[in-house]
């Protein structure tokens, strides 16, 4: 298991995230988290979030295969909770065959299920290793817990991530007394990226639940629109101000000093600090750059890949179905959910799921620690306890 | 009128785009123009562009009304073309009144059309100073003769272009002897941009036909996807090989020396070089400077506005009805075209149409009279009649 983290943020132990803990993000004023334990005490509930806008709908996972589907499939997604939903998928091959065999097979077919999330890798390894160090007739139970307190940190991580970040928005709002603070946000690094509180956007819930006047730019973030369609309806289900705009839109936007500061989430930070997050997050940092705008990417360390050092050579990129870009899915008049194409037909597509920033258009990161520069220095001054060579 | 350009590209006087003028583009290897003169010698027909790439249909403009919704619904759109259709529809409004009052009234409604492209001012006074020159009872005779001229020219200077821009593409070959050049555009500047072959396309189509291996990354262009759209099925129609991708994209593929050289159209251009173009534009301008990839901007002298100076401060950027980017349409599977809605419904969205990329980041100008700095010096070396306040 990785050294804990310095900054004395409390690892919750045994603790579940089931239905009576504590929840804390609204949707039409219940409130939720992503992924909790079902009433079976094995089964894996999730909020299905290939649906999201337009309807809201569970899955149960009850097995691991039916976790490495939801993964693949995007039903679960952020870094963040790939990583749960993994180490929830491990506890579900346990209860499956909790054989050394059983366990190495099972982590490879979760690992694979989507290669750039850091949070993956990192969740499976700390559960395997704890496994692997657990009498086989004991693993069931020790995976469920250990699943559990990797849900229960996430969320500890996320809430202190929104109060550190939530300080920058608060000193941009001093500075602008008269008007809202404008945020803008790429993809949804939101509580549906993480268990609860989520990454770019705990920052954002804890200024506004604190008073302070903000409002958020949200990048549709093509091909999957997981800005439109997740980003938007967390900032309903919390009542935060927000436009949703073409990804397009930002450098103009910032170029009209319309734009306060940038918030992203990342799915694999570098050693160095370079922020491997969702494509066209690179674009908007560029933008940043060139007009004075900053530009912070916020993660648990849980993201941060101590073993890296040059993002754009080292990060796989992962690449995903032409389809997501020729079609997309969306809400008929007649309410219903309907795919139309885009494309001609006879036309070939490329998707490229993610981009890096290189560390040198980041202005800081803010982890769970608090706020620090995007170097290996600044992240070695948050996390000392790491090797240089990783985990 | 203002002074012709300084590069001996002919002006063809009276000619008119008919059925029986020579077309230059193919779609499913039939040749066609965006504009014409229908059968009637009064009515003008157009491709209804915002059919593409489902259904290719034409749409028949019988008053200036007609003109003026066509071009502000976007049946009709790209700067040159619009250019064209604003001169056709003043022509349509001869033929209803032929006042100087009725051209007034025409010129007005034809401009406030669509608020960003330089050309329509500029082919509306051409035709109104024309026919301002012209009796009365002779107007109407000259209105559609002068139209013509702008359409016949206005093609004349895309396949000008086209010449000069291949030769950029064909250096980028001679320097990639052992695969395709790779070049990426935005939106469309394409033949349905203009009357034929296209601006920032133009080089393109020039270069293939003369055997150059290339390959086109087609950013579709949200909100209105005139990439995956238009350039896409002109593309197809032309037989050229390319790659439909998010507008998120470009930046990684920059980083990652997937593209040889970037070419763009615009919609007004500034006297110093400052090139408004379709949102996002920029965007992709900050990452081909980054990653060392030449940008290039394509248009005729038609849409240099040589009254502006500070492209970001004094160009009107349009704002569009926010449906283009909560809503999108596409072909359903049993071969209907539908609208789904893809924010949830409580969400604001924005709708900025373009952007503009401050000269500093173009490497250089592709204009009917060959490549030029994007710079003041550079452009009036290119067109040295034109006074210092513009026209």
């Amino acid at each position: 298991m990785p050294a804990p983290t310095q900054c004395g943020t409390s690892v919750s132990g045994e603790a579940r995230p089931g239905l009576r803990t504590k929840r804390s993000m609204r949707i039409e004023g219940r409130n939720y988290r992503t992924i909790w334990l079902d009433d079976d005490g094995r089964s894996v509930r999730v909020i299905d979030q290939t649906k999201l806008p337009h309807r809201f709908e569970t899955q149960i996972l009850r097995s691991s295969d039916d976790a490495a589907r939801a993964i693949s499939d995007m039903v679960v997604r952020g870094a963040p909770l790939i990583g749960v939903a993994g180490a929830y998928g491990l506890a579900l091959a346990m209860a499956e065959d909790s054989t050394d065999a059983g366990l190495d097979a099972a982590y490879d077919k979760l690992l694979e299920t989507r290669p750039t999330a850091s949070n993956l890798r990192w969740a499976l390894d700390r559960l395997r290793d704890c496994l692997r160090a657990t009498p086989r007739q004991r693993r069931r139970e020790r995976a469920y817990a250990e699943a559990g307190a990797i849900a229960e940190e996430d969320t500890g991580f996320c809430e202190a991530i929104g109060r550190h970040g939530a300080d920058i928005i608060k000193a941009a709002a001093e500075r602008h007394p008269d008007r809202a603070v404008n945020i803008l946000t790429h993809c949804n690094a939101g509580w549906l990226a993480t268990v609860d509180w989520g990454t770019a956007l705990a920052p954002i819930y804890k200024a506004a639940r604190e008073g302070v006047a903000l409002h958020v730019w949200v990048d549709e973030t093509r091909p999957r629109n997981q800005g439109a369609s997740l980003t938007a309806f967390e900032l309903l289900g919390e009542g935060v101000a927000h436009t949703v705009i073409a990804d397009n839109a930002g450098g103009h936007l910032m170029q009209h000093g319309l734009v306060d500061l940038c918030i992203v989430g990342a799915d694999r930070v570098t050693r160095t600090g370079d922020v491997c997050n969702k494509i066209g997050t690179y674009l908007k940092a560029l933008a940043a750059r060139e007009n004075g705008v900053p530009f912070y990417a916020a993660m648990p360390s849980s993201t941060i890949d101590w073993r890296m050092r040059d993002g754009v050579k080292e990060i796989p990129i992962e690449q995903r179905d032409a389809r997501e870009v020729t079609h997309i899915s969306g809400l008929t008049e007649d309410g219903s959910v309907a795919t139309v194409q885009l494309a001609p037909a006879g036309s070939a597509a490329r998707n490229y799921a993610f981009d890096v920033t290189p560390a040198r258009f980041v202005t800081a990161l803010i982890t769970e620690c608090g706020i620090c520069p995007a170097t290996e220095q600044g992240l070695r001054g948050q996390f000392p306890g790491r090797p240089a060579d990783g985990r």
